[in-house]
């Protein structure tokens, strides 16, 4: 057997479980989001996208683009180097300011994503406290997850914002020995959202360090769009907010903010963070206009919950499986691989609608699901559209119509 | 102690071992490479940078920042999700057959950073190969020893390019056993190039697989600039290559060139490819302009040589202690991680000359240095000014002159 028959067969195994994907190739439009041209086999196709994560539209928003385009016309493309090597750059200064003040911390700290700022910073925390335990919330995402391993320090997983198990494991442990509770706000697959406060009271009862994964918060919840640890006040409670440009601020990047000695110390011990090239200034720029725009603008906020309550309202209404979230988050249950993939499948080619199926291992097995995003720049129109189209997916395929039936099973 | 003083002690250490690093705050202006300009905190203030891993200058080329305006006041400044969800964007798909050409493979794959395309494709290989056995070479790069170790499979380290060592290793763990051989084409504290196709051999002869990085080789050698392994003729006996688009290319991002089930199996299976924001648009086709130009033009390749042997030569007719390089690197030994950073204090505040001073854990403790690239742009009389200004430093610091005398020591 050759090394690329072993590959092969480890592909054939994504083949025979049904999730191997296989990526739309989408070319969104300035001015025009939430359509995109869908560059299909067949050829290029008019679409609308209801599944984004650049919730709130900010990749287009003129002053964005704007900041985007002059400093790349001003500067140039990429850094020219890691943050060490002639790689830190003026506009990269600047957001890491803009990001400490938005969390109202000592300090920020700017990487390459999301991914790699969990990565690089949980797993240099945990492993420069000694003896350290990280409290793992059971649906962490794998970012985090790739942290707690790269830590080599041992972990326990918390059932899902259960603080009773949380409360037990802290005890466990005792009052001395150093621990680290990680958790996300909002559960991206979910919708819902973490008691940080109560989870921030457990954390000084015991001694425990907080980590908070802000991701799908920031931009769209609290006064400034400093996510939901701010809009329940309790920002100033917790360690170390992370956070990513990618999603409602529309760029990309990733960044934790914290006081200054534990940004120091990501900063001069993070493999991940030392060992790269330093974020394009254009794309700096473009991502603090993005914030700076955020904290002062709430009307993207308020549309955005307004738009999701209408979509929320318009599917239950016909009978969709709406599952529960407290958020912008609106997932649909199918719960088979195929068929989530079947109706994705359907919704693209019969109506111009597009919705990626959320298999495994995004979402545990049997919890296959469409997940939509609506933004504020999807009108009513739109949401009437996508419920007609779902419905007539969900009757064509005969999929389940109740949410609680198939939770059941 | 509260946690944050055993973050401060952390960062105590680093001082105490005269590794702190502070970063200069540059910015750098399109159309006038190699200069910049540095928010000092007395002011800004004119700079020549002599360490920039923008090799070539790309980053400011004409074509790249074109193809970064144009596509981010077309389709925005994100890519608004992972690859799977809505986040495959049309110019990344372009840029993926660009570098699988380029190199002459089946598939290209792209990652946010080279960095990230190390760790994840060296953790995802190595793990889906039973029983696989690391082969690493001793200078590898911080990334790659990521990978290694995020595998968790086990790893022997072969004397940096030593075949006699490497071929020991192969021998011991058997025919069958799968191997994975990693290693870099030119090792960039250094400056030294691998034996790419001795080690094909090897490979071939103990049936193990062969994982390459030419992060600092892409862009600037061989016919089209694929590297070392295309100069010497040996690119298709390379199973992966693997690249930065971020130094000689002038943007961002990592990427690997592999047949098509090596890159099918990252891609379903390597976790930070999959749970991360794709590449923007605009950063993908201001990559694509840059690699599609190198590809066609020669004439930045001869001029970066050119300037290169330019500046070695006038460096060592001044007794300065240039470490012997094969390629474009110009590292210049100190030997003292206190005195590499006053000679580079010394070279910025007099001189207006930026080089950052390369400590450990860059470079093993002792071997300190000023790491210096000259570029295409670097022309004959800045060339002069810094063997001026260097020999001045040499003489105020009273550094040693002679590299032999301080590698003996
Ligand atoms: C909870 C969570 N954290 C971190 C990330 C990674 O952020 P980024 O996309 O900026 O890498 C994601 C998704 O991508 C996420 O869902
Ligand atoms: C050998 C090597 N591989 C990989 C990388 C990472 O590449 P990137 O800067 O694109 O993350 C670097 C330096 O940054 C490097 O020197």
């Amino acid at each position: 057997m050759t090394y690329d028959d072993v590959f092969r067969r480890a592909v054939d195994q994504l083949h025979a479980e049904k999730r191997y994907r296989v990526f739309a190739d989408l070319e969104r439009r300035a001015g025009d989001f939430p359509r995109a041209t869908w560059h299909a086999p067949e050829g290029a196709r008019d679409v609308v996208v209801w599944c984004s994560n650049d919730y709130l539209g900010m990749g287009q928003h003129p002053a964005v683009i704007e900041a985007l385009v002059e400093t790349a016309e001003k500067v140039g493309a990429g850094a020219g180097g890691t943050r060490n090597i002639a790689g830190t750059n003026h506009p990269l200064v600047l957001l890491e300011q803009e990001l400490a003040d938005l969390h109202g911390k000592e300090a920020g700290l700017v990487f390459t994503s999301g991914y790699v700022s969990n990565e690089a910073s949980i797993s240099t925390l945990a492993r420069l406290l000694p003896d350290c335990l990280i409290l793992s919330d059971a649906l962490n995402h794998a970012s985090m997850i790739a942290g707690m391993r790269g830590s080599g320090c041992s972990r326990k997983i918390f059932a899902h914002s259960d603080l009773g198990d949380l409360e037990r494991l802290l005890k466990e442990a005792g009052r001395e020995r150093p621990k680290l509770i990680a958790f996300e706000s909002v559960y991206s697959m979910d919708g819902d959202v973490a008691p940080i406060g109560k989870i921030c009271d457990l954390a000084q009862e015991y001694g425990a360090m907080t980590y908070l994964d802000e991701v799908h918060a920031v931009g769209m919840y609290g006064p400034r769009g400093a996510g939901i640890a701010e809009r329940d006040g309790v920002m100033h409670r917790v360690d170390v907010i992370e956070g990513t440009l990618a999603k409602a601020f529309g760029v990309i990047g990733g960044y934790v903010a914290a006081s200054k000695p534990i940004v120091d110390a990501i900063r001069g011990y993070a493999p991940g963070f030392i060992f790269t090239t330093a974020m394009p200034p254009a794309i700096a720029a473009a991502a603090r206009a993005s914030v700076a725009h955020l904290k002062a603008s709430q009307s993207e906020r308020d549309r955005h919950q307004r738009q999701t309550l209408q979509t929320k309202i318009a599917l239950s209404a016909r009978g969709l499986p709406v599952m529960p979230s407290e958020t912008h988050i609106v997932p649909v249950l199918v719960g088979c691989p195929e068929k989530a993939k079947a109706a994705s499948d359907l919704l693209l080619a019969e109506h111009g609608i597009y919705i990626q199926p959320i298999n495994y291992p995004t979402v545990p097995r049997g919890t296959e699901r469409l997940r939509i995003s609506p933004s504020p720049l999807h009108d009513d129109a739109l949401i009437r559209e996508l419920a007609v189209a779902m419905d007539a997916v969900w009757s064509r395929l005969d999929l389940p119509r109740r949410y609680e039936a198939i939770a059941a099973e």
